[in-house]
């Protein structure tokens, strides 16, 4: 396999992420790394933010997405693609699939919410409605393979998306090589796994910390078990980080993170407040996660530097967690 | 009157702001401007938004408090200042006071939120409570005066707070040149009286335009008439705009404003969610009331190019007015 077309199921290196990063710097926003004193006091430790909340779509997630329709030939561009997400995953295939001239078929959930559906239509997605479950979805989405023969980008099982996912790590370390600990959440995998190969790859010294809900903590788990532990009911405010690794994310997660930490759902609203009222950004409530982990010091790292990648800041304006002021 | 101390009621020029900006630069942040191509098309204009939301603080109180504090002499530094606010001025005086060695009097009524209360101790000020009239404030702080000998400042009637402030414009304008027209919020004047100074001496042809809500709507009756209009009950969510010109203020913005938009609360509330949504920074309603004229185009200015300064990023998360999704 050349290292320009990596098969969608081999693990990117840091190589294709440099290339994944070349290729997609024309489309995408370079985003600023921000600092706030008053939070690195809460931490004990300097902290650099890469804030992919600026990012288009809102989210790091148009960084794969835009690596994957790169890549595809013209001849798959023209049959479109296809894909399962009621996230952000969705928002920014329709988006990279526009820019590309390329239909993206999303299959939803059919009680997704509203506002999600939006985005999706408003970047030229055509949404398929689907029953809530994994068989479900995945017979839409074959029915749509079958019919248009669109290819599937998967959110994160897919190696193009883990490279793209990566280049945000790779930005924020070449803007400060001298990270001692770097922290991404984790749901799936792929922002985790392009963030550790590409932080390794740079600076094997690092340590890798994956952020996750103590109520969505499959990673925690199958990193202490040695095998893929699915969760089976998720039921946390951090509305990205409910799915779980498959193969490929596992692999590298396994052995390339250092580390899995666990916060509350109290911490994670809590995180949240505090970067938004010391930091004047908004972030969603999954890279909150990876606030709440350096915020509450759920990492022995007295000192430090840690950069946090805040991967989005998607949020519902009319559904948000905080009530009267403490 | 030599232009590095000037009197307290002379109002200042580009000069002064120039000097202030030299004496408060190593004290302050040098705010971001950021643009969004999704808010540019609602204008049907290019914004440049001067961030101060980012500022020390979180607005740009900062500049003038910090200016004003540089200008005392050792002896009065030693007696202390006093001012009656209970917004970003008490916060920002309280933290230029101490960054002076200096104790920061403030008068606030006792019915001020708490949250406000908690930010000025935090930053070392002393409360004065008082009866929520003017009166009772105005007796308050001469009790402070007469018993400590400190020095009042003023949120806005004051040449020292005036040049402070006008130096968020200076920047914006170092930093882009060609703006067709400035945007600024205006309460009791200091932030407009200043930006119009700077804005007019560096760039003569520039159109400068005051944003105020309808519901506090004294310096567009003030402009219209040609004396000032005191707001007897204003009734707006943005509460950093409730204060009336003063004598000073009024005579800069009567001769360098070129007009004065209004916007409804509901278009204040809009444009708020719009920034907060589409740019992912969290602006105070007083921020939003510049943004709403730019959005909803109370302007004539297609394809112009307007700097727009957002003036804070202090909510209270527990009090949004955000409602359900629309």
């Amino acid at each position: 396999m050349s290292a320009a077309s990596p098969t969608s199921l081999e693990l990117p290196n840091l190589e294709t992420i440099r290339e994944a990063l070349q290729r997609i710097s024309p489309h995408i926003h370079r985003t600023p790394v921000q600092t706030c004193a008053s939070l690195d006091a809460m931490a004990g430790a300097q902290l650099y933010f890469k804030c992919e909340n600026f990012q288009r779509c809102g989210a790091f997630k148009i960084r794969g997405a835009t690596n994957a329709m790169a890549l595809l030939s013209d001849e798959e561009a023209r049959r479109g693609v296809v894909t399962h997400s009621s996230g952000n995953h969705a928002a920014a295939l329709s988006l990279a699939a526009r820019a590309r001239g390329a239909t993206a078929w999303i299959v939803m959930p059919a009680n997704a919410p509203e506002v999600k559906k939006a985005a999706v239509r408003a970047y030229g997605g055509r949404i398929t409605e689907c029953a809530p479950t994994v068989a479900a979805r995945e017979a839409a989405a074959q029915e749509i393979i079958a019919r248009t023969g669109a290819v599937m980008i998967h959110p994160y099982n897919d190696a193009r998306i883990i490279a793209g996912q990566g280049t945000a790590a790779l930005e924020l370390l070449t803007e400060f090589p001298d990270l001692d600990f770097i922290l991404a959440p984790v749901s799936g995998g792929g922002l985790l796994s392009g963030t550790a190969i590409a932080a390794k790859g740079l600076r094997p010294s690092i340590r890798v910390i994956g952020c996750e809900p103590k109520n969505a903590d499959d990673a925690f788990r199958s990193k202490a078990s040695g095998r893929i532990e699915p969760m089976e009911h998720p039921d946390t405010i951090a509305d990205g980080l409910r799915a779980s690794l498959c193969e490929l994310t596992f692999r590298a997660i396994r052995s390339q993170v250092d580390e899995v930490a666990l916060v509350s759902e109290a911490e994670i609203v809590e995180a949240m407040r505090r970067v938004w009222e010391r930091m004047k950004i908004i972030i969603e409530p999954s890279a909150a996660v990876a606030a709440a982990v350096a915020i509450f010091r759920k990492v022995d790292w007295q000192g430090k530097k840690a950069g946090v990648i805040l991967s989005g800041g998607n949020v519902d304006l009319g559904q948000l967690p905080f009530g009267r002021p403490r």
